[in-house]
């Protein structure tokens, strides 16, 4: 079981480096700026929860997640004009990226002790924060912001896995379960456009 | 005097939450996003706040605050359109929210062991962090930016409690005092557009 | 060796607390305003390298330089308008304070038992993590995203500092020459627009 959360975070710290590096192409930076876009984007959300539980901050305990950071920012700088739209590829690294992170920060969380609740808002949390901070250094639109599903697919993916897990699922199943649960509702959102039903404020009315 | 911290505290959050969730009923987001904006903003300031200080989380320790968050979440997504002026309510819920907070922060950095003057600033910047991830996500301007009195009213709500304090006053009439000297010098800058004189640029210099 | 260490921190504090004070008269704020923009970006980077590595919080534990950043502030209100261009200092100010940082940020990184590459990581993101608080909330844009070396010139005085002090050099003469490292080639930046070849999608592809 600890093998396979080791996998899921540096898959986690993969996909969200992709995120920030191709977000990085897109403002032009030189090779340097791709390494600390891809390592802020990388090991943020991962960064923020190691920090509200008290943890020791995971990539200062082992360096493998810069390693992998600066790896893939090396990669994208030579290899992203290969790739006809890189928009939609950075939004497909996100959707991994909000998936895995819901679970993990939401397993962290719950082995740190925390309750059900707690839990699913620190996966919440930690999935969009990395993307947050990308978005809003780089002056992009957040993607929280935007119409299609996003933050409810980081909490699916945190409440299927916690759910399972309190029902007594194992590790590997309840956390495929929760990742798929996300994923596959985040790809229907970038996909098809799928949204919940936004506030909409009555016509005629001020704001 | 416990629970009188407590009871600040939860009503510091209900404030903010508020505040976030009409940021989010601004953006038309869905309901998700309304308790993840409720959520950042409600506990956003006393996080910081415990993280610097190196206390525990107090919504890890205890989720009442998320609760709570999420509650409100709801309730604005469901009855935030019967409000005629959305803005204005969220201008008075933030105001509330920093004069409790510019209490609660100095309060507890002087439970910490902290001096005065580290107990104020600790006070002025919880209390305006939570708004400023509010205003920063959503790409609103944050309200430091804006011309009224703002960060000063933070600082003059933790500089009462702490002069107060440090006089020997109760704890409970020392919070009062420090909440009501903020929030009336925000009520003002809200109501009658008060300001201190801003830094002026000569005219004819360039910058 | 420590006087030396706390030399050089204060100094980091001064150069940025002005940094953030010059953005303050830039946005026209009033004096609290300068207060919480200095102490923001002055104490910003520190701060996040202390959280990161689990050590007290440098202000909270002495805070001299809080009573820096407040003196700052009070310095720039009352006479930034003798600065014929503000741009610019603000600019070379913020030089001071990357090339300071950078070698800061990983020599208590290397003195928390971090290996070499941590250590390099960490400089450069403390460095820049003041500036970008500074630039993010009051909406100028990050000098991350500029042309012209920036995140380098932090990483180059943090690896200079570290594969020196790894090859035994003492610590004053390797932080110098650190620091003198990423000045040098940020002043080429600011002063000749100097700039590492950037990412360029080819001509008539999409993105």
């Amino acid at each position: 079981m600890h093998t396979f959360i080791s996998v899921l975070d540096i898959l986690g710290v993969i996909v969200f480096a992709t995120s920030g590096a191709l977000v990085a192409s897109r403002k032009e930076m030189d090779l340097i700026g791709f390494g600390l876009m891809a390592s802020l984007t990388g090991v943020g959300g991962g960064t923020l929860r190691d920090v509200l539980l008290d943890r020791p901050v995971f990539w200062i305990a082992d360096p493998k997640a810069i390693w992998i950071c600066l790896g893939i920012a090396l990669l994208v700088f030579f290899t992203a004009h290969k790739v006809q739209r890189r928009y939609p590829l950075l939004l497909w690294a996100d959707a991994l990226g909000i998936a895995l992170y819901g679970v993990m920060g939401a397993e962290l969380a719950r082995l740190s002790g925390a309750g059900p609740l707690v839990a699913i808002v620190m996966g919440m949390m930690t999935a969009t924060f990395g993307g947050l901070l990308r978005d809003v250094i780089c002056g992009e639109t957040p993607l929280v912001l935007r119409k299609e599903v996003y933050a409810t697919c980081a909490a699916l993916a945190a409440a299927t896995h916690v759910i399972c897990s309190t029902a007594g699922v194992p590790f590997e199943i309840s956390a495929s379960l929760g990742f798929a649960a996300g994923f596959i509702l985040r790809a229907l959102g970038i996909a098809k456009g799928l949204s919940l039903p936004g506030y909409k404020p009555r016509p005629g009315r001020e704001y």
